[in-house]
């Protein structure tokens, strides 16, 4: 019985655990965005901030929070003038399943809230 | 050519909004967990807040926003003295693929950053 219950607390604490190892990597609400929109194709920095409607500012501190995690690499263009492009890594490209279910509900949602 | 790109930028409109509508029902680190946790069994109150060490003022608000949104329900335990217990509903059990692929995609992580 005590080794059923120790079983089932560590199994929770594990649980808790992994997903918020998960949500710290991609807090917020921009991060995710910003991996789905990255997941097709690399963007330039401008492109980015207009697609997603996010300042600059905003976009920088939230890239270089995925860059820290290697879930995006920075790469300079040498065009005249140079840019910026942000592309999604192999490790970044790993999310996939956790950005689809998280799409797929949202969804569902929308559909049951809204009736169409 | 612009019918493509008028269908791409739909199309991530839509994936943007689905992405942004999960994020803002489970939104904060608590509602992911107290939904995982709730997902196996009912739990009452002050359990709840023991198993998470969340604080019973904290677990009270999320424990709300999860009600309104149909995720979880509050049902009073006519004991003595009574208490109040909180299970996930269907629709909160729909869920599930999602806290499982952020579970998954949080012990991967680990493993990586840890080495073990």
């Amino acid at each position: 019985m005590l080794e059923t219950i120790r079983h089932n607390t560590q199994e929770c604490i594990s649980l808790q655990r992994s997903l918020q190892d998960t949500l710290y990597v991609i807090n917020g609400k921009w991060k995710i965005l910003i991996l789905a929109t990255l997941m097709d194709k690399p963007y330039r920095f401008k492109e980015l901030s207009r697609e997603l409607g996010i300042s600059p500012r905003m976009l920088s501190k939230e890239l270089t929070e995925l860059e820290m995690n290697d879930l995006v690499t920075r790469k300079v263009i040498e065009t005249k003038p140079a840019g910026v492009e942000y592309a999604a890594t192999d490790y970044g490209k790993t999310l996939s399943p956790v950005l689809q279910a998280l799409s797929e509900w949202g969804k569902k949602h929308r559909e049951r809230i809204t009736g169409h």
